[in-house]
């Protein structure tokens, strides 16, 4: 029994339960969201101590952070600490995409100390394993893909980033095509070599049934990975990505067919005004699958600040329609992200995530904002700790203010105004107190 | 002679001509813009050592560094020095926000090493010299108003904000509507507290004539500040904002009648999908001038990293008509900004300015981000550095991978995939080389 054929059978999963009683929704409702496909909740039962999740209509939009190692960068030790760094930042979702090392191990000591829904690409250690490096995939063998999403299933992997729609098709466009960037995509990168050196049709397309199947036996939550996302602004939305988008569509029909539960990825580098558009067709190609986006994008200037690119593009495509943001950090075209790195990533996705959650009206989204007026025009600098995404850095600012002024008077206001206080000056000439707004007082 | 008029007589001034060719426009244009008030190019001409910037319609999005001292934190020293780190960052026009010290000595000073566009709000020195701490207006006088305004003219102010718009009946809605938060601009609450206290009207209004005057005999540009503007996503857009806002859209054409140069200030906090809109409407009531936002800030939730929540709403903003984005820092709503504050916040308007830029179809904006691809795909790290908004991060970056990996292979690659760099195997199993893009190639 898989959850989406519990869902249509009028089934409620524990997962799902605990998911409504999160989201504040009716348990019944997101249960038919998960059976027509609209809602996933990545929960993989070998997964021990997961807090699951749930993505898609009429959630809250959620944050995915990346950790995992690469030749010359990461060892468990970090990636552990990462892990962390994420969770406490305040993730949804963590994908391990380390690709050397022993992936194995660190998988498992990820999974172990990791609550939240818990994703990889296995297509990662498959090439790690068969030492693809330098863009060489020969050794690299179907079986040995699939083999690799099976082990990865059955240690508690709950979703899993596959990258199907990479076609003989799309990459014959993508060589018509007048693309800057070619490949920006590890995984992608790596079947198209494969699919050149083979001779033959991408083994996660052509085998798709064999990885429904893994799926479908451990309750693997499938990711459709968009290989040919642009990885500039010129290559957004041309022939190359929009065919891989519309076998993901047809790949998204096939997996609710099988009862497997499934996401789709989207780009990547997308100018400001063409992301509603990126949002709206991938949302109607794939029948409103929940979609995933990593970042996308608005500039390509902006090495060391990506993720503040990623921000406008992640608000911007969430309140169009995306459920899932991939955060981007600091690091994104640089390195492996350090752990301020991870943390400024998060929260920046976050700010994101939220902003579009209030857009497109989510009620205690909105709250927190509202809450947070209250406690400014209250100069209740506690509260405003507990209500910002990042407690800590309000609590650091205020330390220091307390040190600085000392028994000034002044001390509930800021060091930005200090006595000269526009909260302070208004209540007074109004003569307005902390907890009344303007329309209280009948001067 | 004033700018306007020399404009309006088809006479170019040398400051618009130095605009044109920075700008890549017609100078007779931009005098036309100039004359039509859609452009303004604030030029004191006391002001030595200026490199004119201008500001609208058909022009690239600024973006403006607030600095000064407030009591308790700043001297002329940290001033100076973030003037200088605002420019290293690419700020276009820099505001002395100073309220507390000697601030025509620091003023001097810092017009004397700013070649930059240099704006300030009277009003704080009036209120400083006042002493109107703790919401105290009551020895603030008209006089006292109008003589720093035309002491800081004649010192060499290019732009200063005026609040004019804050009138009677804008307080009044004020005190009838549902605002939770009141007044939130520093100078708005000190002139409504004064409007209280002495029970009269806005002197920068109704003296907005003599307001017009000093501003034509010096050259100034006035910039209509929103004291109204809302300080909580809950206030956006409600009747004291508008009422102030169609306040400015009278006195636009009272400064354009005047030939005088004028912008308006906008708001402040704006929920995402209110962004539009707010622009539209401006820019609409202000008969297309020159458009200066604050932010807008997309939460209320994000102290710490109120420079991201401002790069969502001022790149909205900027893609939706605003000419002029003022910076948010880090520190916004936690007090002084430091050094590193500054450069956050501006590279954080210039990344929002820039995808703005790209949106609007200005192809010399995107033509950066076109070769910033090239660059990528040739994984040619020095070009990158050239073309990136903070080249220094860059090399920071490629210079610890140079020390990581000393003479590994991949030193071409960077540590965010190293031996798995998606360019290098694309490249290798397409048959391609570093400057030469897919469709170049027949495989």
């Amino acid at each position: 029994m898989t959850q989406v054929r519990d869902a249509r059978q009028g089934v409620t999963s524990e997962a799902i339960d605990r998911v409504a009683v999160r989201e504040g929704v009716a348990a019944t409702d997101l249960r038919d969201l998960v059976g027509r496909g609209m809602v996933v909740v990545p929960a993989n039962p070998l997964h021990e101590h997961l807090e699951p999740v749930g993505i898609g209509s009429g959630l809250r939009v959620k944050v995915n952070a990346n950790i995992g190692t690469a030749p010359g960068g990461g060892s468990t030790e970090d990636e552990l600490r990462k892990l962390h760094v994420a969770r406490d930042a305040g993730a949804d979702t963590v994908m391990d995409l380390s690709i050397d090392g022993d992936l194995q191990t660190l998988r498992a000591e990820l999974l172990r100390q990791c609550p939240l829904p818990f994703g990889t690409v296995p297509l990662y250690e498959a090439a790690s394993s068969a030492a693809c490096t330098n863009g060489a995939p020969e050794r690299l063998s179907e079986d040995l893909l699939l083999e690799v999403v099976e082990r990865q299933a059955k240690q508690g992997v709950d979703f899993m980033t596959v990258h199907c729609g990479l076609t003989q098709r799309a990459l014959g466009l993508l060589r018509a095509d007048t693309r800057r960037m070619g490949i920006v995509s590890r995984g992608g990168s790596l079947l198209a070599a494969w699919m050149i050196a083979h001779g033959k049709e991408n083994p996660f397309y052509s085998r798709f049934d064999d990885l429904l199947a893994i799926a479908r036996a451990h309750e693997v939550t499938l990711s459709l990975g968009d290989g040919l996302r642009p990885g500039c602004l010129a290559d957004a939305g041309d022939a190359a990505q929009i065919e891989e988008l519309v076998t993901l569509g047809e790949l998204v029909r096939r997996a609710r067919a099988a009862e497997v539960q499934v996401m789709v990825e989207g780009p990547g580098h997308v100018p400001l005004d063409q992301v509603r558009a990126h949002v709206t067709m991938q949302k109607t190609v794939c029948q409103q699958a929940p979609f995933y986006v990593l970042g996308p994008l608005v500039t390509d200037i902006a090495p060391g600040y990506d993720h503040i690119a990623g921000a406008i593009g992640g608000a911007l495509a969430a309140w169009a329609g995306a459920d899932f943001l991939c955060y981007i950090t600091p690091a994104e075209h640089l390195g492996l992200p350090a752990d301020e790195d991870v943390r400024a990533g998060v929260i920046a996705a976050r700010i994101a995530a939220h902003a579009a959650d209030v857009a497109r009206g989510r009620a205690e989204a909105r709250g927190r904002d509202d809450q947070m007026a209250a406690a400014r025009w209250a100069l209740d600098w506690e509260r405003q700790s507990e209500l910002a995404l990042d407690p800590a850095v309000v609590r650091r600012w205020r330390a220091a203010w307390s040190e600085t002024c000392g028994d000034m008077v002044d001390h509930a206001a800021c060091s930005m105004c200090g006595a000269f206080c526009a909260v302070k000056t208004t209540r007074k000439a109004f003569g307005m107190n902390a907890d009344r707004p303007v329309q209280a007082n009948t001067n």
